[in-house]
């Protein structure tokens, strides 16, 4: 039997099982400039709960909110089942590090996704072929490294003029290539490159405040989906008194959607 | 001095303050089908923690998650605020009744908003002026009579063929004329009719199962657009294996975004 190279998101997002209380270490390979990478916090956080023994169905929400800071370092995750009904359950999960401070807030819903009628209302976007799009020039922070940013529009740009401009279009994955699981949609719903950056030209002070993101397949359905990459889309819809919003699509390759996501962060400029 | 009369919305959502545990009870006005209308029930918590002795600064985001059925009556509110920083804070509020089963999980992040560059990408959605629509005859849930919704775009229909559409525009506004303000914001971002009644063309079991609002005007900018009504879209993304999805923008009259918000749903068809 050949012992699998443990891929380093599976390294970044490793969970040692409690029962209330797990336990993570924030990643190098992750880190983006002032802490971790938001991502990999939410996906991390999503691990202890799909590991968790008591837990049943897919994950259908998970909405994560950025209160402090995160050390280098370990830390705790306080894990709670808040209600659990017969088809879907209620998450709520806390990061603190060896204090009561608590850093991230999470709240998920699991559920068992029946069949049911079924209706993509979003139309795929159209995109040209990810052989025919170019890897983004990795930036500083090394969480950015790890994933392979393909821009088919909305590259980031510095400078210029124009009307400001938030949307993005580009396909995204793990640099080493990962089957997407919900992990790694939960950690890419937060890869895409501030909105602020997009529409000032310009990196400016920036902090997701807080991240939504729904899934629209189980993991059936990824698994039929086979893939390693995903088309993402962005926008942002205003940016007013140090706070702008983002939201976004990510897409299989065969025209699935697979989940969609919101976020507020705070900005200075 | 005169009193004033107090608005059926006020009434529905008022709450008796405690410590970190704060009452309410359900209203007969606001009820649906088969218990309170979701956004009296967001608009009820976010109360509490507009009222509260520590609060500081506006609503920026909140996200209800909606566990289990709420009884007629009394149910209770435990506020925590999770974390506070210098100009932002967390909250986590769990409603129960009776018991120490949680029937909503909410999260909320408040934030002092302070002047920035300011931009709004999204356009404001052309419309028909909301003297020249037609009041939706209100339907048998009393919370929809607590609310005049005069479709621009999108008005349910029963029956009938055509391509599934989940779009809708159309001007809210509460019954009697109430002030937009935060709690009402918060309440309408729930207003919208489920979208699988839109897409479906009839009324199929739905329940919503956890929303996402974003603020995007704080208590001056609400003040200063000063306005009784909002003109709201929807529209959805996704219907698939039971659950689907919901994406809404609340405008001023005068243009301004003031909130945007999502939600995914749980239907039986």
């Amino acid at each position: 039997m050949l012992t699998r190279t443990p891929h380093l998101f599976d390294d970044a997002t490793n969970v040692t099982p409690g029962d209330s209380r797990w336990q993570g270490h924030t990643s190098d390979d992750y880190w983006a400039f002032v802490g971790p990478f938001g991502g990999a916090t939410a996906a991390t956080i999503l691990r202890a709960l799909m590991d968790h023994p008591q837990r049943a169905g897919d994950p259908t929400a998970m909405t994560v909110n950025y209160c402090a800071p995160i050390a280098q370092g370990a830390f705790d995750l306080d894990v709670r089942l808040v209600k659990a009904n017969r088809s879907s359950q209620h998450w709520c999960v806390e990061m603190t590090q060896g204090s009561s401070e608590v850093s991230t807030l999470a709240t998920a819903v699991f559920a068992e996704r029946r069949p049911s009628w079924s209706q993509q209302q979003a139309a795929y976007p159209t995109a040209k072929a990810y052989e025919e799009t170019l890897p983004f020039p990795p930036i500083a922070a090394p969480w950015v490294k790890q994933y392979e940013f393909r821009f088919v529009e909305g590259e980031p740009k510095r400078g210029g003029s124009g009307a400001p401009d938030a949307f993005s279009k580009l396909w995204i994955s793990d640099r080493v290539p990962r089957k997407i699981d919900a992990l790694s949609l939960m950690a890419m719903s937060d890869a895409f490159f501030a909105r602020i950056f997009h529409a000032k030209r310009e990196l400016v002070p920036f902090g997701t405040v807080s991240l939504t993101t729904y899934f629209h397949a189980d993991a059936a359905d990824l698994e039929a989906e086979d893939t390693t990459r995903v088309l993402g889309v962005a926008d942002a819809k205003i940016f007013h008194k140090s706070y702008g919003d983002q939201n976004g699509e990510l897409w299989a390759p065969g025209g699935r959607l697979l989940a969609t996501t919101t976020q507020i962060a705070y900005f200075k400029a």
